[in-house]
C-alpha cells in the first residue's frame, strides 16, 4: 500500500473518532445546560473537525481512484469506443438479435487494420525469417488437447448463483469486491486495506478452497440478485463439440493454434532438411468459452491469434541475427523490480541478455522483433514494456517467459507472450502418439559413450517368478542409472534385493543371478534429442484494440464548436491510404477524380473517391475518424492538392504523379517531409483550419 | 444411357444366351457319342462365340468405366497428390494421431498458395469494387440459423449399421452401388442398367422414404460388416457446442461466413451513405460435419469460403461497369442445354445476358468476374464452365443460379456458386429480429399513390361477435388488395358475405356496416423495399486443389531415367517466387546470394536461398516440384543466371538487377518474353537440359 494512502486511511480514522467525541461533548454540554458561548465554541470545533474529516476524504478518494486520470480515462475510453463503433471499426456480433456477450465483429475499416496488421506480421516476421507457415483446422479431436494438458487443464473458477444459476467467475467477483471496497469505503481500516490489496495481489494463485473461503468471508453474494453463490468449481473454457455423426468422438474447438504445429513437427523438421534450428508459424482463430467476458475487444470468445514456434536445440539457443537487436532500448520489468516494487525502466536489451535477465539470445532476439514489430504498428514507445513473468505465473517446464504489455485505458494489458517452454510440448505429444518428435546432431565423426546395459536373465526369472516373470523384466529394464546402479552395487554385496515392481504392486526378492548390470561403451553418431520451443504469441484483437487507443486523439473543429476525433494511424495500418475529392461538384473535376482513382486501384493503394457536395471541411472530418492519411483533392484539371492528416499540410502535384506520390509514401519508399521538401506547398486558406 | 452401352449392352445378354446354348450343344453331342469331327466343329464354334463374348465384355468395360481415360486420371491424380503430400501442400491432420476425417493443414507451400489466392481475391473484388470488408466470428448463436433454416434443414440423410452404430451417407451408399452395379456387373439387363442410371441421375430428390425403399430393394448393406442398414433419417451437418458456462446457449460453427453480413445489413447500409447498390464481402472458416467426408480436399469439415453478397434494388439490377465484361467467351451450360443432352458451348457472356438466359446484368457481371479471377489464377479456361443450376437444384426463392465448374480428375467440380437469392435472407431475419433490414428510394418530388384503406368498424363487430371481435378486426385488416376489394364488391351487391377468419377456424358473416374498403390517393417521398441479394460464394479449397491439379505436370529428367514432377503456378500464386543458388559451395558466391536474398526481401519477394552442394539439377528439379517460377544461379560476382521453369530459358543479369528483374515479372509489370528479348540469353549447357 502506498504510504500515502496508509496515513490516510489512519488520519481519517482519528478524525473520524475525534468527530464522535467532540460530538459528544457537544452533547453534554447542551444537556448540562452550558453557557451558550461554551455550546457556540464547541460547535465550531466540531464544525471545523468535520471540514478537516471531509477534506482527508476527499484526499483519500482521490489517491484510491488513481486520481483525476482514471475519470478521464474513462472519458478518453468513451470518446474512442464511440468513434470506433460508430465507424464501424467493430461492433458486438448478432446486434439485431441482441448480441452475444464477447464475440464482435470487425466492420470495413476494423477488417482492413486487420488484414495489414497481418500483412505486416507476415512480411515481418513470416518472410523475412524464412519461417514455415502452416495453416491447420480449429476443430480438434480430444486425443491431441488431452495431450496437451488443455483437456485437463485449462479451466476458471465459477461460481453459481444458487437460486438462478447465473455463472460468474469465483476471483472475478473476488476482485471486484475488494476494489470497491478499496474505492469507495474509505472508513475501511489500514489494515483491511492492506488485507485487501494482497488478496488482490494474490488472486492467481488461490486454490478453489481459499477462492470459496474468502467469498464467504466476506459475505459476497452474486451481484444481480444477492442470492447466495455456490462453491467455486472449475469450468473447463474450451468450445466443445462431436466430430462426425456417430457422436463418440468428442471434439473441441482450439483454445490456441499451437498445437497444429507441434503435431506436425516431424514433417516440418524433415521439409527444412533436417536442420534446427527453424521456426514454424501460424495465423488463424482461436476459442475460449469465458465465463463472463467483459471489457471490449480484450477479453473474447473468439480471436485471432498469430504464432511462432521456433525449434532450437536445448544446447545452443543462440541467434545468429542477434546483433541486429542487442542495441535497442525500451521498458523492461525483471522479475526482480517487480518483487522489489520498482517500475519498468529503459533498458539496453544486450544487457538484460548479458546479465542473464532474459534467459538466452534466441529469447532476446524475438523480445527485440516484437519491439519492433509493435512500435511500426504504431503502439507508443512510452506505454510498451516488457514484463517478465514472476516464478509463481510461469509453468513448471518453462525456462523464462515475457509479456509485452501495452498500456491502454484498462491498464497494462498482456499482448505478446514470449515463452521458452522447453520441450515440454513436443515431449507429451511424443508420449501420448508414440510417435517420436526429435531432432538428430550427425557428429563430423563417432563420439565413444558409455551405456548402462540392463540384462535380465529370462530363465531365472521365469523359474522364480512365473506368470509374474514379465512385469518384473519390465520393470527390471524400465530402471534408471542410478538404480541400476544401486541394483548392482547391492547386488554384489549381498546377493539379493528387494526389488518394487509398480505393476504387480508389491516388492519382489531379485537374485544376483536373475540381472546382469554393467556399462559399456559404444560408438555414436549422432546425439538424439527433443528441441526447445521459443514461442512468441500474438492476440491480434488486443494489439489492434490498443493500437486504437494510441491513435486516437480530438482536436477542435474549425469554428471551435466541437471536438473532431483523429486516428493517427501510419500508412502501413491505415484502413484507406487516401480519399479522392473534388473540390466542387464539377464534371471535369470528377473525371480528374476517376482518373486518379484508376490510378490508385492499379498501384494496390486502398482509398475512397467521395463526390458528395458535402464541404472540404466536413469530408476531412470524416476521413480523419477513419484514420485516412491522405486527402488527395482535385481543384484543377492539372494539379491537384495533397492534404497530410496529423499536420494538415497541403502541397500541389500534378494530376499524373497524385498516385504514385501517394503510393511512394504509403509503402515507407519516402516520408511526408520529403514530399513537403519537394513540391510547393498549398496555402491558401487550407479548407479545415 | 448412351446408345454405344445400350447396344453393347443387349449384345453381350445374346451372346451369353448363345454361349450357353452352344455349351448345351456340345455337351448334348458328347453325351450322344457324336463323331469326332461334329464334336470338335461344335467346340470350335463355341469357343468362337466365347471369343466374341468377351471382345463384347472388354468393349463394354470399356465404355462403362470412361475407357482408359478413368485409368490414366487416376494415375495422374496419384501423381499429383504424392507430390502434393510429400511437399507439405497440405496433409492429413493430426497425422501422428491417425488423423481424422475430412480435416487438412496445410503445409508451408500450400499455406503461401493459400494466401496468394486470398490476397488476389482481395485485390480483384474486395478492393477494385470498393466492397465493404467484414469479419464475423465462426461461433453462432442458434436464433441466427434458425432464421437462416440452417437448423431445420441444413442435413444430410444418414443409415446406420444397426449392429455397429457405423454411419454412411444414405446417397452415397446408393450411389457407390449403383457405379459398382453398372461398372463391374456386365450382365444386367440395359433395362436395369437404364434404371440404376435413373436413380443416379435422380438421387438428389429422393426422400427419405424413397430413398431407404431403395436401399431395401437393391439389398444394400453396411460397406464394412455386411450388416443389416437403418431406415434412413436427416443428420444436422453444423457442428453443434453450447456458448457460455450456463448449457443453456446453444450455438453452431457456422456452415457458411453470409449469415454475419446478412445480419449486419442495416449497419452496412448505413455505412454506404445508405445507398444502393453495394456489397459487403468476407474471408473466413466455415464448417460442416460430414457425414464421412472422402475426395481429399474437395469434401472437408472445415473449409475456407470467401463470399459476396452485393445488394440492390430487385427493380434495377443494371451494372454500371457490365460493359467490361460482356464480350468475354467462355464455357456456359445452360439449364436447357443440360435437359436436352447437349454440352457447354462457348458463349459469349453478353449474349446470355441479353437473351435472358442469365437473369440480369449484375449476375453476369460476377459471373464475367469470377471467369477472370479463376483463369488469372492459373486454371485451365478449357476445363472451366459455367453450369446453370436445374429448377430442382434451385432454391425457390432464387431467381437464378450458376455454377463454376472445374474439371479435375474427380469430374467436374462446384467451385464458386453465383446465386441470385431475391430478398429471403433479409427478409428471414427481419422476420426473427423484427428488425427492419430494408433500404429506401427517395423520391426527387413527391409521388402520389394510390393506398387500399380498410377500416372495420369496431361498434358493430363487437355487437356482433363480443368476444371474438379482435379475431375478426385483424382478419379484416391483414386482407391483401384483391381480397379487400372483392369483398368490397360483394357488400355493395349483396350486403353481407361469408369471410373465413383462420385464428378462430371457422366462417364468419361480416354485413355492410361492420367494415368500410377505400381506395385513398396519399403522397409518398420514398419507396421502401428489401434489397435483392446478389451472392458469388467460393470454395477456397476446391478452387485450390484443382488448380494443383491444372498446375501439375511431369517430364523426364536429363538422364531420362525418372519423371520430374513440376507445378506451372503463375507467379501470382506461385508460394515460391524465386529460388538463389550459388553455383558451387564458394564463399563468394554465398555472399553474392546473400546480397540478392537481401534485395528481394526488400522487395517483399518470398524466395529460398540453397548453398548445400547439391547439383544444380536436382536443385531445379526440387524447386519445380514447389511450382517456384524463377531461380537465380550465381556463377560469378558480377553477373548472375535467371532461369524461366517451364521453358527452361536462362538469361544474363547484373548482380544489383537480379532482384528488380524478379520482381518486376512477379508483380505482372512484365513479361517473361520482354526479359528474354532484353537480356543476354545464356546458352553454355543449361544446368537441367
Amino acid at each position: 500500500m502506498a504510504a500515502s494512502e496508509e496515513s490516510l486511511r489512519k488520519a481519517l480514522a482519528e478524525k473520524l473518532s475525534a468527530v464522535e467525541a467532540q460530538g459528544n461533548a457537544v452533547r453534554a454540554l447542551k444537556a448540562a445546560k452550558a453557557s451558550k458561548p461554551e455550546i457556540d465554541a464547541a460547535i465550531e470545533a466540531l464544525n471545523n473537525l468535520k471540514l478537516e474529516k471531509s477534506s482527508i476524504e476527499k484526499q483519500l478518494q482521490s489517491a484510491v481512484s488513481g486520481g483525476d486520470g482514471a475519470l478521464s480515462r474513462e472519458a478518453f475510453r468513451q470518446a474512442a469506443v464511440n468513434t470506433l463503433e460508430r465507424r464501424l471499426f467493430y461492433i458486438p456480433s448478432f446486434k439485431i438479435y441482441r448480441g452475444v456477450a464477447g464475440l464482435y465483429d470487425y466492420g470495413p475499416p476494423g477488417c482492413a487494420v486487420k488484414s495489414n496488421v497481418l500483412a505486416f506480421w507476415r512480411q515481418h516476421f513470416v518472410l523475412e525469417e524464412n519461417m514455415l507457415e502452416v495453416d491447420c483446422p480449429c476443430v480438434t479431436p480430444e486425443v491431441v488437447l488431452k495431450a496437451s494438458g488443455h483437456v485437463e487443464k485449462f479451466t476458471d473458477l465459477m461460481v453459481k448463483d444458487e437460486k438462478t444459476g447465473t455463472c460468474y467467475r469465483a476471483d472475478h467477483l473476488l476482485k471486484d469486491f475488494c476494489n470497491e471496497k478499496l474505492q469507495k469505503d474509505l472508513t475501511i481500516s489500514a489494515e483491511k486495506a492492506a488485507e485487501l490489496k494482497h488478496v488482490l495481489a494474490t488472486l492467481d494463485d488461490l486454490s478453489p478452497e481459499a477462492l470459496g473461503a474468502k467469498i464467504k468471508e466476506y459475505g459476497i453474494t452474486a451481484p444481480d440478485t444477492k442470492n447466495p453463490l455456490s462453491d467455486p468449481y472449475p469450468f473447463n473454457l474450451m468450445f466443445q463439440t462431436s466430430i462426425g455423426p456417430s457422436g463418440l468422438s468428442p471434439g473441441y474447438m482450439r483454445p490456441e493454434t499451437a498445437q497444429g504445429i507441434f503435431v506436425n513437427f516431424k514433417d516440418l523438421y524433415y521439409y527444412n532438411g533436417n536442420k534446427l534450428p527453424f521456426a514454424a508459424a501460424q495465423i488463424g482463430q482461436a476459442f475460449r468459452n469465458e465465463i463472463s467476458p467483459r471489457q471490449g475487444l480484450l477479453r473474447v470468445r473468439e480471436f485471432t491469434l498469430a504464432e511462432i514456434e521456433h525449434f532450437v536445440d536445448p544446447e545452443d539457443k543462440s541467434h545468429p541475427k542477434y546483433p541486429e537487436v542487442a542495441d535497442l532500448e525500451f521498458l523492461m520489468f525483471p522479475r526482480e523490480e517487480q518483487m522489489s516494487g520498482q517500475s519498468a525502466k529503459k533498458t539496453r536489451l544486450g544487457d538484460a541478455v548479458s546479465k542473464g535477465i532474459v534467459n538466452n539470445e534466441t529469447l532476446g532476439y524475438f523480445i527485440g522483433r516484437v519491439y519492433i514489430f509493435l512500435t511500426r504498428l504504431g503502439i507508443d514507445k512510452d506505454r510498451l514494456r516488457f514484463r517478465q513473468h514472476l516464478a509463481n505465473e510461469m509453468a513448471h517446464y518453462a525456462a523464462d517467459c515475457w509479456d509485452a504489455e501495452i498500456e491502454s485505458s484498462y491498464g497494462w494489458v498482456e499482448c505478446v507472450g514470449i515463452a521458452d517452454r522447453s520441450a515440454y510440448d513436443l515431449r507429451a505429444h511424443s508420449e501420448k502418439s508414440g510417435v517420436p518428435l526429435v531432432a538428430a546432431e550427425k557428429f563430423s565423426e563417432p563420439r565413444e559413450v558409455e551405456k548402462l546395459v540392463i540384462a535380465p536373465v529370462k530363465k531365472e526369472l521365469g523359474l522364480a517368478f512365473k506368470g509374474n516373470q514379465k512385469n518384473v523384466v519390465e520393470a527390471l529394464e524400465a530402471m534408471n542409472e542410478k538404480e541400476a546402479l544401486e541394483m548392482k552395487a547391492a547386488l554384489e554385496s549381498k546377493g539379493e534385493v528387494e526389488f518394487y515392481v509398480c505393476t504387480l504392486g508389491k516388492n519382489v526378492p531379485i537374485k544376483k543371478n536373475m540381472v546382469s548390470i554393467s556399462k559399456e561403451k559404444k560408438k555414436e553418431h549422432q546425439r538424439v534429442f527433443t528441441p526447445s520451443v521459443i514461442e512468441p504469441s500474438f492476440g491480434i484483437g488486443r494489439i489492434i484494440y490498443c493500437l486504437f487507443e494510441h491513435s486516437f486523439y480530438t482536436r477542435p473543429s474549425k469554428a471551435g464548436d466541437e471536438q473532431l476525433n483523429i486516428f493517427r494511424f501510419p500508412p502501413l495500418v491505415a484502413p484507406i491510404k487516401c480519399t479522392v475529392f473534388p473540390l466542387v461538384q464539377n464534371q471535369q473535376y470528377e473525371e480528374v477524380a476517376k482518373v486518379i482513382s484508376k490510378s490508385l486501384t492499379a498501384a494496390g493503394i486502398s482509398h475512397k473517391i467521395d463526390i458528395t457536395g458535402t464541404s472540404i471541411g466536413k469530408r476531412y472530418a470524416r476521413t480523419d475518424e477513419l484514420g485516412v492519411p491522405f486527402a488527395i483533392t482535385v481543384d484543377s484539371t492539372t494539379d491537384v492538392t495533397i492534404r497530410e492528416r496529423d499536420s494538415k499540410l497541403q502541397v500541389r502535384v500534378g494530376v499524373e504523379e497524385a498516385a504514385s506520390v501517394v503510393k511512394s509514401v504509403t509503402d515507407g519508399h519516402r516520408t511526408w517531409e520529403d514530399v513537403w521538401e519537394k513540391f510547393p506547398h498549398h496555402t491558401s486558406g487550407s479548407a479545415d483550419d
